[in-house]
């Protein structure tokens, strides 16, 4: 057995150590029982998390972990997203209070997503560069709301190079200020307008309630600043952005968001308007997933950055902010997971598709682990990210849960009768059992390609639609505050006109622990009366509970 | 003419802005005559850098920089330096004393080195992850030589969140103390290993003497973290990393670095053995362009990072750690840029080919812009970095210089008596003037493919054979601390047998100024005696200043 690796797997799968104990003794029953580790369950941050031992090393199997399960989502939802996390190997808490270590099944769901962004980002005129993370604190005083939103957030480095700096420098939560500071040093005429880009960093904010991807202290995104000779060309980029993250929600992610404008108490600290996409999560609480500001000349004016027009004129320019983050693959995980596990979308899926070879009898080893090989090679060839498990430590059952666990979206199946008449078996993550079991599928090169990139297309649709669905059949539309506070106390998202003030929204988040989501842009035609007030109201907004 | 905006250049070369003076007012002369920045050339980092006004909007230019240009690189290679970083928009200061912006440009380098070495590594078992930057200050502690090495150069986060923090948090200046603060809780047993991984992250060093790309308080860097279960796998590990980035150097950027060991003296604090590779600059000072460690047990027996071997024993990992930096765009600019500015290796070029549409007459215009535009797509779809510069507010000439300037490859001509024959005209950026030019290439595309190529290829190599002369017409071998000095007084290198102690080493360094750069892997055969003590010596060692 030599080193007892699983070389197909090292790749993405680095640190498998706390998935082992053995089938053997170990039977699996009608719930998940692989061995978990729960280091998310208690927020200890320096105390060693105990990983099950697996063995005496002499080829005893010991068994510490029998009864550790993943929690029944709908037993207890934070318990099962913790366990999902921990499990499946998504990440670990770091040791300072608040952090997260993003483990490489984690890593790579971010870097299909950042893949994808590039893009996208390249494909509408921005270019990537990279601004520093220490900011002058002067810089964040210049713009009144901003600091008003960030100041109780900061961390703050005092000391460097073993001195007492004279100025505090801030660890950027975000980077407006220190944009508009070198902006103004590159913008000088309308010829030098639009100027947009994006940088992929790392942000820091003290938050005091952590949620391993949803809110750390230390996060990864993206964020876009642009400047623009015009106040219409500001809207239009910040809404063809939202429209860029709206269609990658849909398309990649499979999660319905709903797109809208934010109210003026939602609104991000130094903006003139957020656009917003929110996100359905299993607990059916929102997820503001990606949003969009348009900065109107919040920070121009702040900082000076000025441009002269075509008459002569110097004005400040008009611009725009937005950003993602690795908040979104807490997103993935809340949406699609089930009591299995994790269910990932087959577009952001490190590994789309798993290929268990099974064997029993030596003289059939061979030529099934020949066969999956060469399964492995099509589908590779093909652009599909596709993963043999040919270690002999598990048995094929073991595997099979695993891989759930693991949320890959299809498993293939081969074993010595298949072998012989050339075909193999599919199963879909999506749909449990045999109902999502196919027998006979040919292994001839092109059929195969053709069919399994169908069956990752249907998996793909098929979350789209059933979180779609879910969505839908938990938004309720309501007409009078009292209906309002129903919908909230059954868990569920409100939508109703309003046009009432920002007082009023603070008493339905005081009573109700709602807020208002967004004014998505899909409205209903006709004419509306305010919820709250009575009077009549351009828009519904949605009201829900949220992280 | 429009917004006056160049769409075709604005996805890569955002903020032209500073240089754009008319050739019609402002002649070519013999060497470079563009209007240049110089924010590096001044230490300032909060003024204001006053880039050139173009106009007045009414089309009058008014040229306030004619007198500015790139300091020839022999009459001053600092200063030559910094021109090209302000004039090619490769980077800018930040607004901390010390930090870099890395603008579209020069960010576009890194994101090729990035691409190139995101492939190696995953092809050579590892998997990118996130580490949280914030480090407990006692982590750092824990290695005694890492925090002799680290101490003095640390950023220290004291309050969060408007607290003073119980323990001040160090930002990451590199990761060995977390990473095996992670690596205890992921490693078990000899199943878990190797546990080889990546990240791409941010650093912070408190550097007093700092030089854009070269050395800066913040810079990006990759930086690799593997565990082993024995010595012989983890010196294996760190040797084959070596390797990837030496041959990274020579293949990609063209730089015929030197690898090596380091002496103790000039080991990473914490590390059993230092690898290196040091590239010679322009200036022929070294810059060590690339390290590999090997951690031996200094870390794994400071965190007691353990595991369980085949025998049941507990034992302590071996490791490994290695990085490429920000620091590399540095050398390339070092080792290939000239008089007339940035010189790309084609590999590493965001552009590889630029296309200048000639026209003189109105009636030309729509042929040359056509036959153009089709050159670019067909280019474009063969996989080649091609852009057109097709705006009519500068003349070719200019265009000439400027691209020149950027240091692109390749530069196509296509005017309209080109149009009418099929052909165009190609311009080697290494080889200046009618020497590197070439007309009547025909444009059918496959033949022009394969000629572009072709033609790309050859700067790569002719770069590289011409580094290579440079270097190997500056190493002096040795056999006496006389010849030593001498060689080092003449700017050279200097090669030579070295079995003296760390004593001797320091000497060296105060006297001369020159450091032990490394032992070369390749040495000379036959026996040796060491330049300073006589005695017999092993090796040759490499001595040289450095940056």
């Amino acid at each position: 057995m030599g080193a007892l690796r699983l070389p197909a797997l090292t790749s993405i799968f680095t640190s498998s150590s706390s998935v082992r104990s053995s089938p053997a003794i170990f039977p699996l029953k009608h719930h998940l029982r692989l061995p978990v580790r729960r280091p998310f369950s208690a927020q200890s941050t320096t105390e060693k998390v105990v990983a099950p031992e697996l063995g005496d090393g002499k080829g005893k199997v010991v068994d510490k972990d029998k009864d550790r399960v993943i929690t029944p989502r709908s037993q207890d939802f934070n318990a099962w997203y913790l366990d999902v996390i921990a499990n499946a190997e998504l990440a670990d808490y770091g040791p300072v209070r608040g952090t997260m270590v993003i483990r490489p099944y984690g890593y790579a769901i971010w870097e299909a997503i950042q893949e994808y962004m590039n893009v996208k980002f390249k494909e509408t005129g921005h270019s990537n560069m990279y601004f520093p993370q220490f900011i002058p604190y002067s810089f964040i005083e210049k713009e009144a709301s901003h600091v008003e939103g960030f100041s109780p957030e900061l961390a703050l480095v005092t000391v460097g190079g073993g001195k007492e700096l004279e100025e505090k420098l801030v660890v950027r939560p975000t980077s407006e200020t220190i944009v508009n500071h070198m902006f103004t040093q590159w913008i000088h005429s309308y010829r030098d307008l639009p100027l947009m880009i994006n940088q992929w960093a790392n942000v820091t904010r003290w938050e005091m309630r952590t949620k391993p991807f949803i809110r750390t202290l230390e996060f990864l995104w993206q964020e876009g600043h642009t400047a623009h000779a015009t106040a219409e060309e500001a809207e239009e980029e910040a809404m063809q952005m939202i429209d860029v993250y709206t269609k990658f929600a849909y398309e990649q992610a499979a999660i319905p968001v709903i797109a809208g404008r934010k109210s003026r108490v939602e609104t991000f600290a130094g903006a003139s308007t957020t656009y917003t996409i929110e996100a359905m999560m299993g607990d059916r609480k929102a997820l503001q997933a990606g949003t969009s500001h348009n900065l109107g000349q919040n920070f121009s004016r702040a900082f000076g950055t000025q441009f002269t027009d075509e008459n002569g004129q110097r004005q400040h320019v008009w611009q725009t902010s937005w950003a993602i983050s690795t908040r979104f693959v807490g997103g993935i995980i809340m949406t699609h997971g089930d009591d299995a596990g994790l269910l990932l979308p087959p577009r952001l899926a490190p590994v789309q598709v798993i290929i268990i070879p099974i064997w029993k009898k030596d003289n059939e080893k061979a030529g099934v682990l020949t066969a999956s090989s060469s399964v492995k090679e099509t589908l590779q060839a093909a652009g599909i990210k596709v993963k043999i498990d040919d270690s002999d430590q598990r048995t094929p059952g073991w595997k099979f849960n695993y891989y759930e666990m693991k949320g890959v979206p299809l498993r293939i199946e081969i074993g010595p009768r298949d072998v012989s008449s050339g075909t193999l078996v599919i199963s879909r993550r999506d749909i449990p059992g045999k109902q999502g079991k196919v027998f006979g599928i040919s292994m001839e090169p092109s059929a195969l390609v053709a069919y399994v990139k169908d069956k990752l297309n249907e998996v793909q649709s098929s979350l789209l639609e059933r979180a779609t669905t879910f969505r839908d059949s938990n938004i309720v539309d309501v007409s009078s505050y009292d209906e309002l506070k129903e919908a909230i106390a059954q868990g569920k998202w409100a939508r109703g006109p309003w046009s009432a003030g920002d007082e009023e929204e603070s008493k339905v988040k005081e009573e109700t622990g709602a807020t208002i989501r967004c004014f998505p842009f899909e409205q209903p035609e006709g004419p509306k009366k305010c919820l709250m007030t009575g009077n009549s109201a351009d828009e519904v907004a949605i009201f829900a509970k949220s992280y």
